[in-house]
């Protein structure tokens, strides 16, 4: 139980509030910021004037066919060029850094594939290229406010240890810290489950974005979830919230690689969706690829690829029959693979989760795929890793740039 | 995005906040709330004042032998006697009306026992009349803050419809207008799921004190379940969340009222485990008594008996192992019925959920049994009647005993 706010918090809130909408929203006038925030324009001036001083934000006249007579009202922009995070998603089959400006805006980024058999000890040196190119390239006074890695794997929140990660060894590699080490940067890369980042992704800038309730489920070697409930990235008590792919939805069924046996992932991840339809390893294409191809398959008519989705939608129905039932979300997410799989078996997942979920939480869910593509895991990353800069901007600026912002108003203007 | 809370939103959570901590922690003095709250000892004593002129707290000098010399601290004390709520809770065979004051005292009670092919249109008479009786024997001077009822069903949020419950059919009555109406002390009946209440109960004041992260399954006829995440009850996007009951546990398998197979009530469920044990219907006892009968038969070594709580267990076992990989709770509570299955089943659970869980959720969650008892939906239901007052402490008593006291510390002092 906690009293309320100090004055201080409650500038702090304001001020994290403000930047946080034309983070998300984009550039707003003053106008608008005081209505939607509910704040007078003297208390959005201020705000305003603090956070342009600490480099932030900048205030400009409106651009575009939108101008009118009269004074026009100043439009606030977030500072995207000069105020960044760094966003790395580590995947089974490719790696990703970004460069990622406030506004969410993707600077720049490099991309390489990832060989299955690959040596876990080049990743770090990857990333750390990767990251190095895109820094050089930065504006010479921008500044880097976050960093966060996406990892197909269960991270404990205290340490960002990784507990187990079945498909992607990095053996006993604490990637957060090493990374951290080699970039130079004096900021910390925080270390998270990719299907979490997903969720977070899709909630802010996808197909959730209004809704407060919703599951992610994303595909890829494994399966994973993520889980936002009263507008929250759901955690859990150690940061194993969202483990959806270890849900036994088939008891004695197939092996999965956690050592159980009937796991969602092991009923419709890459592997078996690939077996059912006769294209065991070693196959030509692996990962994404190889389940379009699948999928496509289907929709030319190919009756070995159909009865394959259709295995694999009625466990991945079940799976969600289950979530329903348990959640009541508004909506389910599909996203990586099983973004293909829900395309190619809407219709059998449709079906399952009519008689397995009770009418009054199925009736209004709506199933949706993935607004941002294979892009959800780095998006969800670069949010993570804005996150600290959104509750605090001037502390967080003036640690980076060791400049005193701390009191009000007293930022040199 | 909603801006920092203004100095009256502040003052009203503080208020809030005070009469929370004397409502759960007990009577306090100003020196420990101070301390608790991390507010100063002068705005203690303007909140004390204020809620002591609405007549919601007392002070007085501290009782028993913990007095020293000096002067005392005056210790903060819920006026557990003048404010109170009803607690209803509908049960497949019994019915409760509690009269419970603040600070989560049961002031007063009437049970009765309800047979399973009783008339709906009984109900709500026998409801009335029990709450009219603990009405009558209140002090000339009590208010009812609030009334809430638990029921076995699933109950829409937005205007607490009841939409499925199968165990206790109640037709189209609409049980939270009825009461209200034929109660006529101008407040609201609030109708929840009682398992939910259950997980609000045990949180706040049970088992689940300090971990905002657990889950509480409830065994009646039915098995329903509720969910805290960080902290707060998941309810999901219209309030049906936690309907764990229908997590589909064994595809295929038994029948479940809700039209499902292989739901967990369906197979972890009274009916199902008398039915494993060669007591099927009619039985000399119905509910808890007939299930308390097995688990003691299989105490003294009766074969069935073990092998039905072997069986029950091992899909209990299954349930819970879902709900620590999607969850990652730091407790797991068992309460109804589910709790004597739980203590005769708990060597099969904790195996099942050793193979069928990851490592990294299951090492630290504890499994543990209702501490309240068979009164979990009792106290939740009065948690949940004493929500309203406890967020607004002043606003409440004014508008119910329709005295100005919406400005601070004008309460004819």
């Amino acid at each position: 139980m906690k009293a309320g706010p100090s004055q201080e918090d409650i500038r702090r809130h304001n001020l994290g509030t403000l930047l946080r909408f034309v983070h998300l929203r984009g550039p707003a006038s003053r106008a608008t910021l005081a209505e939607s925030l509910g704040l007078n324009r003297s208390t959005i001036m201020a705000l305003t004037s603090d956070l342009t001083a600490a480099g932030l934000v900048r205030e400009e006249l409106p651009r575009g066919p939108g101008r009118r007579a009269g004074r026009p009202s100043l439009v606030v922009r977030p500072e995207s060029t000069r105020v960044y995070v760094l966003a790395f998603e580590v995947g089974v089959d490719r790696l990703v850094v970004a460069r990622v400006g406030l506004g969410g805006v993707v600077l720049d980024r490099r991309e390489g594939t990832r060989a299955r058999d690959s040596d876990p000890s080049d990743l770090l040196g990857m990333l750390v290229a990767g990251a190095r190119s895109l820094v050089r390239k930065a504006e010479r006074d921008a500044v880097c406010v976050g960093a966060a890695l996406g990892f197909p794997g269960t991270v404990r929140r205290s340490d960002d240890m990784i507990m187990f990660g079945p498909n992607l060894d990095v053996g006993d590699l604490r990637l957060g810290d090493a990374l951290s080490r080699r970039l130079g940067l004096g900021i910390p890369v925080s270390v998270c489950n990719d299907a979490n980042l997903g969720a977070l992704a899709e909630h802010e800038r996808g197909a959730g974005v209004g809704c407060d309730n919703l599951i992610y489920l994303h595909g890829d070697v494994g399966v994973g979830g993520g889980i936002i409930a009263h507008g929250r990235l759901l955690g859990g008590d150690e940061g194993f919230g969202g483990e959806i792919g270890h849900m036994i939805v088939n008891p004695g069924g197939r092996q999965c690689a956690c050592g159980s046996k009937g796991c969602l992932e092991a009923e419709v991840g890459e592997r078996t969706l690939l077996a059912h339809a006769g294209r065991e390893e070693p196959v030509d294409k692996a990962g994404r690829d190889a389940v379009r191809d699948v999928v496509d398959a289907a929709d030319r008519g190919d009756i070995v690829a159909r009865e394959a989705l259709h295995r694999v939608g009625t466990w991945l129905g079940l799976g969600v029959a289950n979530l329903v039932n348990v959640f009541n979300p508004g909506l389910v997410i599909f996203g990586g693979t099983l973004r293909d799989i829900y395309l190619g078996a809407a219709a059998q997942i449709r079906s399952v989760l009519a008689t397995g979920a009770l009418d009054a939480p199925r009736e209004k869910v709506r199933l949706r795929t993935a607004a941002l593509g294979d892009d959800t895991t780095l998006v969800g990353a670069a949010e993570f890793a804005f996150a600290e800069v959104l509750a605090d901007p001037l502390q967080v600026l003036a640690r980076l740039r060791s400049v005193d912002v701390a009191s009000p108003s007293t930022s040199g203007r």
